[in-house]
């Protein structure tokens, strides 16, 4: 059987479920490869991917005989097929944390499942382990978003608008990996006091600040990364708030390694912005893999630890409302003794 | 007070609903006008948006007094003021077809529920009718949708990929619209037997045969159509199925009308394929609205009827394995005598 869903079963078993409903695109993704619609069910005997006619041709040729997965087109399966499938099963697992309410009324009647057992944990904590084949993946993604940030050092001018940057970003990542791991953020001058600033037309001037946050996918898995320049010197302001964040993203990265408290990563930024009077108004960062966001996330409120091989961003920023912002980001992937930077694009204050 | 706001709440008197949590930023978006990420609560007495510092700039300079909402930020409420919401609410509705099972628990935990009712039904029997405003949006991402087609039939030339092509949409939607409503399909030859292709590098060759779904987004409205064109003549066999599926789709299109049964649409082509010894193996057509795919679902399992300013797309296709595929699809408004097609390129076979 794929080893995947091997280690699934095998979790599984530790909390007593003989079944398990995985209906989230991603999660069947990364168990099976396959990137349709559908629904995978890990029976007590067989796992079923149930799909339709529109799927089939590209299911039967992503998996192999070794995956041991049967292929149910819904056309084909009756009512009593469905009331079958967990017959005998004391607790079956559904992702709490996808399945909308209504879904869960559905398959709770659908299936007749006894114990509807929430179980997302048990993908979350396999996703967040990345193994040789995914970090691949990850770091060719990293290494597309280096090269595409490079280019745009070259690239940008005064002029442009903010939408033709992100423009360019989308074209080089459609040219070279599998477009935009999440909606460019290209936002300059007073744009960048937004977080989530999305590109306008407003057109980049001599003296602005201009804030970058990219990424891609490579066979689905994401990169992200974050750098804000400067057309010409920066005022004195900016500088300042400029290597506040980027010495507190540094400290952060020599602390990443495992078994490294994720509270305290982000207590190091509270505690360097609060001294200057500033907050951390968003994560200090979040896992990635094949989504953009997910476990673990980094923040205050998060008490558990890191491990090797997870992969995770390190994304310090400060804004001043209708004045300008700063953030700095890489991928960086952890380690027993210490953070990759996945992400290697230059930081110290980058002036075009 | 807001007019969808102020529908809704007449909606929730007659299911004796007191209050509602919105939390599908859809909804949110519909009734508001906001486009961020914040969840909508309708008390008893006012209508609340509770959202975080990244937002708070957009939402306020979107939002008008008279449209009484008032703005929370979430990090000023106290777990007492989640409670107090809700209070002498005996009925709180949510929407469960958009909130997962975790944050279904979550929110009755919080917000101290008495008796959560499923009320995403009223949200959509309110966006299902669609006002002049809407129209005017969806008319105009239509509009768009034709001209863009319209440079894409000068444009195409043996030798291009589908990803160039798709490429091109892309980019003349992002200069004329805001981009596209779904990812654009491309699918030459072959390809086109795939009803959800997406674009390869396949290059396109003399006679084939190829497929275009694509649509755009105007301030938030979504436009769809498809069209299967052929490179050079069309061989005897594709030209009868494209003029079987042609035919079909407009004798769909002559009985879409107010008050016109939604199974008998779809039986209509079920009827008209199955007398050649095919088979209709997706829906006939869908909502658009906000969503690209909305309620009502045009298919043989829905036994509602169609109301006047529905807006639903008339799409019929066939798809012969690994050997070609057509589909002819406009967006249509239902008016009281018929039907009016927003979307209005060529669909007599077009060769190129």
């Amino acid at each position: 059987m794929n080893e995947r869903i091997k280690a699934l079963r095998h979790k599984m078993a530790g909390l007593d479920l003989q079944g398990m409903i995985i209906s989230n695109p991603i999660n069947v993704k990364y168990l099976t490869g396959i990137d349709a619609e559908g629904i995978l069910l890990l029976t007590r005997k067989e796992n079923i991917y149930v799909t339709d006619a529109r799927y089939t041709e590209h299911v039967t040729s992503t998996l192999t005989p070794f995956d041991e997965i049967v292929v149910d087109d819904q056309k084909n399966i009756s009512k009593e097929d469905y009331e079958n499938y967990f017959l005998f099963c004391e607790n079956v697992g559904f992702e709490e944390d996808y399945v909308t309410y209504a879904v869960y009324k559905e398959y709770m009647h659908k299936y007749k499942i006894n114990n509807f057992v929430e179980a997302t944990k048990l993908l979350e904590s396999l996703r967040m382990i990345k193994d040789e084949e995914e970090l691949k993946n990850i770091k060719k993604a990293c290494e597309i978003t280096d090269k595409c940030f490079e280019f745009l050092l070259e690239f940008i001018k005064p002029g442009m608008t903010e939408k033709q940057i992100a423009r360019k970003i989308h074209d080089f990542y459609m040219d070279n990996a599998e477009g935009e791991s999440f909606e460019t953020i290209v936002a300059s001058g007073e744009n960048s006091s937004k977080p989530h600033a999305i590109p306008t037309d407003r057109k980049i001037k001599e003296k602005d600040i201009i804030l970058i946050d990219m990424g891609c996918k490579v066979k689905g898995y994401c990169s992200d990364m974050t750098r804000t320049i400067f057309v010409g010197e920066p005022v004195k302001e900016q500088l300042e708030i400029y290597n506040l964040v980027l010495e507190s993203q540094k400290r952060v990265l020599n602390e990443i390694r495992d078994g490294q408290n994720i509270k305290n990563l982000a207590k190091i930024v509270e505690n360097d912005f609060s001294d200057k009077g500033y907050t951390l108004i968003h994560s200090l960062g979040h896992g990635v893999g094949l989504d953009i966001h997910e476990k673990p996330f980094i923040n205050m409120k998060n008490d558990n630890t890191i491990k090797e091989n997870m992969v995770i961003t390190n994304e310090p920023g400060i804004y001043l409302t209708q004045n300008f912002g700063v953030r700095i980001e890489d991928t960086v992937l952890v380690t027993k003794h210490g953070a990759i930077t996945l992400t290697e694009s230059g930081k110290e204050c980058i002036i075009i």
